[in-house]
């Protein structure tokens, strides 16, 4: 992910051919400027007349070195579960709405990934985090998260009893709605919204928040990301966990649902001047009265 | 609902023979005090040798004017419910932990019992919600709620986007988990884990409680319970509204929920000298250091 | 304060010369209309070449039955509080910023405020606190709240020791920056800041909302505004009382804060049409994504 | 602070008689391990017949390899902020009600502190911050936080006008009673009852607490403890800064309040098999149903 960026993947957002136009601009604008491009397939299924090689978001990976993906946040959250395991550096443009991980318009674009080419950015590492499902001693599922694990009552409307874990010492059975364990990424999306703290991106930190809890001093908790979070479901009538609202596994009583930071961490690019707190502001609307 | 009371139904916890002994012995005790007494045939079956009559719940609400409820909060609830419609006064007797409808412990039971036989209680009217579902103009589900009404996300982890309107005047378009439309009776339940107010049981009002709402701003609601309260489903993967935790229905886009004050109060008896704040007190720990 | 409305008192925000040329337009307005016109004292030392009656505050309270505010919420409120023992409906214009209490803009006013003088608009009864303090059986201090009274540890940032009770009951002894007693109305200041919630200003309830409660369960509750709210301060090394952020009161140790329902209640006229909830999502930006 | 431990001081609670008999207890105890003890001045005015070399608490911090506390958090706040330049290891011993800082009990010191000159225990390296302010370029006062430095809005019950900035990189102006800036240590303590997240005290992180914020949105925030956080204080009728609700000063419009991590921490040592999420459960309740 070291400049020069010589191999360049164009990823847009699934079932929205109004990408077409500018990710059709941005490719011949890489071509001139003397760098390979290669699409997602999926992708280029709307991309009438195009002539670049089209290859599964799987190989991107393992080509490209820079992901320019033009979407929303959620297409980059799937992006960047994808690319974690290789070394390719992401920028997000979105589509004229400010996104807390798009933080490019369309309209600066080609200024901006200019810059990029010429090695004029600011790179900035984003952890993720591996969640697993034990059932009985066995893995029965895994998979990536970007933001968020969430462990959720399902939806029978009535609390999860959950027993949780840090680095294999109790620290509570609770019983709510359900627990997030969060990325700092995942600290402005849902975690937000159920009363946990704003986590700045830079920390190698994980936040357990818990949705609704019963018992109302179970508040939001920081610890480091060398924890391992264990959450054992005790007693729910359909409990189930979520990964970044992406994938979901159902879950059963005894089931041991186990979090822990993925060891390759994703490297966002941002303009020159790009301000995390701007993009609080922008987002949390701090700015008007 | 006025003393003094003649007919008295006793109700147990489903599934719970332990309360066996102490609702027979409640029986003789109600005998000797020249009562009479009916039980729940569900009860019932939890009762060897019982001699007294039988009868399904709904017509132990058309017979009796007193019920003595031995279980929990639930089964408070479930009983409430089911009274609803009839002229029924309620006692709730915990089996040992203080409930917030079960405020009689087992073993004082004969004293307070004794005393609301002979007119001396504090009673407390109790409101209900009644909760509709209308599809293409059509109602397609109604049932009564104690605590809570709940249109909720469901199973799949993504956020609900609802219209809600009150007595026909919108409100606001909202992204959350969910939406919790209390009773007062409700807000010491689920929607105090979501950020509610406590209200008053006394108050004759509706507390609406966002669950996890995107927007940080949407704040808990309290409004007049003359209200009719609307919401409607805009978009959802699998949207579902709950009743008391107890019933719930699965919606569709375009649902809508329709919630408004049930016109029958419940009318539940405690000892005198009873204090809500009291209760209060015990069952949120305010009184530990 | 029933139409029609023959004696007009105009009040202006005070130090605000820029509120001269709209209010002595507004005064032709209304003498065309063939109203009387009073002009407060304090008000009128802006307004070169006036030509109206000018008198102090209190009198036209006396003399108006309708007083018409250029200003913000926090002229309103001090309007509100002086008007209060008189019988006069008060309109609220706002300089250019939508408030709380001021929903009508200088630019709509004439049209407004003939439509009012027509007798079409929509009136509100909004209640006010009298708080006072006792000390040693002595009533000390006593003043009129719109928004909220507030007892609050003052400067030296360490908790105040409160003890609360409702209508005589005990309620819970309290370790916390401070206590708000918060009429409907203030439910959208401070009280809300501090997790207090929205509460229609139509009902008759007070909230209290703890500020930084040591307990984390001590949540906001709603009561009847017929209660009598009573906070003894045990032990604080500097506490204080707030009225509406206006006026405070220092307090000793012992003394006690009695906070009831004042009997008057003020009338705020609206224009027809005028939507509570379309001011709460314009002031609680729930319309911006 | 590593062992074997020669120099133990011995500080109790000020103005606490109550504690010279364990105080005295301990002192023979250690003498008999062949260790040197030293008492705190103030505490050997409590201790008649003090045979024991007495010194002011500065000369101790130089002196002395371990302190061992006798009394609650507030005392271990005060002695942490005295030691924290020198290289000296700290325990907390309560005289009956479990503390965040002082998790010994005097029933069993004799043990736990046998073990720890033994080499058995565990150590926690807690930050602190230094906090100063700067008039017109000028540092005017300057003195260290365990918990927090809180910028306050004071007694005149009117909110603050804060701009914040980190690193020199503004993040927000903002409207609120106070912003408190907490270590890990401190997160347990005001700034939870202002709605912050509990912050392992591991964690190289500051969070900033907002309390009764205007605007909803401003939430906490957790960030790098290698960050400066600068306050600056638009307006306010009487501000004032707080440290550790031990020491404050008052502030003018125009100061600025800065805040870094303290160079030197403070070593905390606990039995073995101490738990941080234990405290927790005891603490705040997690254990009561």
């Amino acid at each position: 992910m070291k400049p020069p960026f010589k191999t360049v993947a164009l990823v847009g957002k699934y079932k929205s051919p109004e990408i077409a136009e500018p990710l059709l601009k941005l490719a011949q604008f890489l071509e001139r400027r003397k760098v390979k491009v290669l699409i997602d397939r999926l992708t280029a299924s709307h991309l009438a007349g195009n002539k670049y090689p089209v290859l599964p978001l799987e190989e991107l990976g393992e080509k490209a070195d820079l992901a320019v993906v033009i979407g929303g946040d959620g297409t980059m959250l799937n992006i960047a579960r994808t690319f974690a395991p290789y070394d390719v550096a992401l920028v997000g443009v979105n589509q004229g709405r400010l996104g807390f991980l798009t933080d490019i318009s369309v309209d600066t674009m080609f200024d901006t990934i200019g810059d990029i080419l010429d090695g004029k950015f600011m790179a900035e590492a984003r952890m993720l985090l591996e969640g697993e499902v034990d059932r009985g001693g066995e893995k029965v599922f895994e998979v990536l998260a970007f933001n968020d694990v969430i462990v959720s009552k399902g939806a029978k409307g009535s609390m999860l009893d959950l027993e949780v874990r840090i680095d294999g010492q109790f620290i509570y059975n609770q019983r709510a709605d359900g627990l997030i364990v969060a990325t700092p990424t995942g600290s402005t999306a849902y975690a937000l919204s159920s009363g946990g703290p704003i986590v700045h991106p830079s920390l190698s930190v994980i936040a357990l928040v818990p949705v609704s809890p019963h018992t109302l001093s179970n508040r939001p908790i920081v610890i480091s990301s060398d924890c391992t979070v264990e959450i054992v479901v005790h007693s729910a009538p359909d409990p189930r966990v979520h990964f970044d609202s992406h994938s979901h596994f159902d879950l059963r009583e005894g089931d041991r649902v186990v979090v822990r930071r993925y060891p390759h961490a994703i490297s966002l690019l941002h303009p020159v001047g790009h301000s995390y707190y701007g993009m609080l502001r922008e987002k949390l609307n701090w700015n008007i009265e």
